[in-house]
């Protein structure tokens, strides 16, 4: 493959969600050919669903047999370093699972897995709104808050593979206790869920109440608020104070370049990004906040995949 | 010097801090000599100050002359690539100071610099509590809470050399507006003055006053404590209930292996480790707080001098 950079080079991108696998063919930033999606939950062990993803990646090798490489993001605690998934947060039954050994006996490809947050943040610095830079934060705001972090430009996994967890930063030493007992933890406030049931318990108590209260979604608030109604507008201000919160602990600890927002959430772009650039602001040493960049992520949805892709790829020089 | 090991070769080592600067000489952890302390305050201007201390290096490495650098903690925004120090956090006068470059000049060693808390965390890291350890989180607890990062095996300075600031971490999102405007930093809670002006309160409002009020420090709230005073145990209680929650914040975005703790605060020992360690145990995963550890540094009031010494040592293998 002499002479081809690493952008020209194609390797597979599996993304492993709570609720469907995603699975592409990618070629740098393009997805040249996406398989169908899988069902997260229709295989009842683990050993089920890899089964299934390794019969997926063979038809694509079998499609592309240049691919170089599987890189396998996942959402949990993942020993990217053995290639081992510890555990996954939202999924029963993935406990000590070597799916990279598996995956690479089967297909015969050097096989890498990941955090998923780790993959979309890859993805981000290789590809997307990240290049270049040696210390940055990715954020993904979803039913959860994710992160992936690079400092001194490499992948911060930490001793047991589970740094990054940005969603169990605590904004409240009183506050809410969380999954792991954890007091605080602002994925407890601002994960979509927690946005809904406050948005409910406020249109139910307001002098207004809305007819299509079980339809709420951040696209529904997203719209309120740029029609002007005050509740909505309200609620992506808290989003945004607390999330600041966060992102402050983050900053004062890593001092990143950049922070890179994606995840459904960020699709709200300035009703999010003015007031947390605002907040951001008004709570750095201000020649500080002037090198600081808020940047939305470029990859989009299928930035899970891209990153894996490109990650396995990676991997595949140092071995 | 073929066949010598760093902890047998000397360096000198600076530590300048809000009220003193302290000069040794230093090899591995030993302080072979000590010079006389300096008074922050007393040079008017940080040039003053800066030909102080080469007068003093210089008259350290006339008596030990196989000395081979010179490593310089201040307690601010330190430029450790380009040997400049930004700006102090409470010594007035210093802004874009060409440090290394002014000592180098004067004494013909190689000098390099940081932000103080980053040289306790390298000494802890190379010759104490975390020799060995790849990813780990050393803080200091005084005046302010101060921190070093070790990541991936390397030193987190971040963007602009301001990784590491721990005690503006956020612990409330609505709490006290601190320094760079940010709200809740850990340090406006739990810095010593913090401490004792609660702690006065307290006391003062109580049905048994203190005598003493004028005189409560950190080691009479210790004896206090010790004693029974149920006051002085809440108070401590407290200090690791919010402690506690930046360290959360922190471990979560680091996973590091081990937080190692020193700094005058630490020397209450079991009274700050033990509700320490069981809000800790009670908030984070256990099989992963399993494997955290939560360790006393161990180089003491001499960690300053002697990581910055190290440090400077180290740094001429790369030059």
């Amino acid at each position: 493959m002499g002479g081809m950079t690493k952008e020209q080079e194609k390797s597979i991108g599996v993304d492993v969600g709570g609720t469907s696998v995603k699975i592409a063919v990618v070629e740098g930033r393009e997805v040249v050919e996406k398989g169908e999606a899988i069902a997260t939950s229709g295989y009842g062990t683990a050993e089920g669903l890899v089964a299934e993803i390794v019969w997926r990646v063979k038809g694509l090798q079998a499609k592309y047999p240049e691919v170089k490489a599987v890189g396998i993001g996942l959402p949990g605690f993942v020993d990217h370093e053995r290639g081992v998934v510890d555990s996954l947060t939202n999924v029963a039954g993935w406990h000590n699972v070597p799916i990279c050994a598996m995956v690479r006996e089967e297909c015969g490809l050097p096989t890498v897995a990941d955090n998923d947050a780790n993959c979309m943040a890859y993805g981000e610095w290789k590809l997307g709104a990240g290049r270049g830079m040696r210390d940055l934060v990715c954020l993904t705001l979803g039913t959860g808050v994710g992160a992936g972090v690079i400092a001194n430009g490499q992948m911060v996994r930490g001793h047991l593979g589970a740094a990054g967890e940005l969603g169990q930063v605590s904004i409240d030493y009183r506050g809410r206790i969380g999954h792991y007992g954890n007091r605080g933890a602002v994925e407890d406030y601002i994960g979509n869920n927690e946005i809904m049931r406050d948005a409910r318990i406020l249109y139910a108590t307001s002098e207004n109440p809305r007819e299509d209260m079980e339809k709420l979604t951040p696209i529904v608030l997203e719209n309120a608020a740029k029609s002007g109604c005050g509740i909505a507008a309200g609620l992506w201000e808290d989003v945004a104070t607390k999330l600041a919160t966060c992102m402050l602990s983050c900053y004062y600890i890593l001092n990143p370049q950049a922070f890179i927002i994606g995840g459904g959430m960020a699709n709200a772009g300035d009703l999010l990004f003015s007031p947390l650039r605002r907040q951001l602001r008004a709570q750095i040493y201000p020649p500080h906040f002037e090198r600081l960049q808020i940047l939305p992520a470029q990859l989009r949805s299928d930035a899970g995949v891209i990153g894996a892709a490109r990650l396995a790829l990676d991997a595949t020089d140092r071995t």
